[in-house]
């Protein structure tokens, strides 16, 4: 059993469900979540090891004002949607959204079986995220955060 | 063929050696670097898929004064070193690194065919990288850095 620095993803505790409030979080499906970042001790970026079953979502399509994010696939397959359309992205590719960048984006397992990926986020602060598709944002306010309707008010 | 914001790291392109002055540069090995985060536009942090040739090392150990970094083993197994000792690292595997945590650490490939590994680092400005076997420091000053002795004389 590794000691840290290092960490044994398989020690990890998962993480079920999403902060979105319903009906988005339903559409999530079979997703689970390892802080693989956070169990380093890290705070600059978020990392974790997602595994996603097949009909989930990684996230609502989505893009952020202040927040990097990559992903890299580490098995099966997942299907990237953005504003461009649709593309499968197979073990071993990886995708990057930029900041501010108005391109909405998530995953989605339309295959049979588990996918695993790597999501990699910058966390800093006065972060929005946009939905495109969905009556939502997440909006920073002090130091927490709001789900609110496209006309600003909550959830 | 992916398109951004996809990228397939097949594609992108290999980036070999280090910069590091002599002695410290060969020591490195046969290292082969794809900048990922890059590839995607990415600039709050950088991803790298690296692949360490046997005898290869990730890095000089080292720490860093603001920088978080991450590593993912994804083929193969490497050797961390820390000021903890020494522990194998095998595929699916992980360490991170919080800033500021003066415990230098790299990977070393003792086995006999390449590893493969994704390395995550935050881009925060004013960062410096201390060597702690080694007659080295990496200062910013300006907008770019410096490679010093530890007596502060560049090399």
């Amino acid at each position: 059993m590794p000691k840290l620095p290092a960490v044994d993803p398989d020690a990890a505790p998962e993480r079920r469900g999403s902060g979105y409030p319903e009906p988005f979080k339903s559409r999530m499906g079979d997703r689970i979540k390892k802080r693989l970042g956070d169990a380093c001790g890290l705070t600059k970026f978020g990392v974790n090891l997602v595994t996603l079953g097949p009909g989930g979502q990684s996230a609502l399509r989505h893009w952020h004002t202040q927040e990097d994010e990559f992903v890299y696939v580490l098995e099966g397959e997942v299907v990237l949607v953005t504003n461009g359309g649709e593309q499968v992205l197979t073990t071993g590719m990886c995708a990057g959204y930029p900041a501010g960048k108005e391109d909405g984006h998530h995953f989605v397992n339309r295959s049979n079986r588990p996918a695993k990926y790597l999501e990699v986020g910058s966390r800093i602060e006065g972060d929005n995220a946009f939905y495109p598709d969905d009556d939502l944002m997440i909006l920073e306010r002090g130091k927490g955060i709001v789900y609110a309707h496209k006309d600003g008010t909550k959830y």
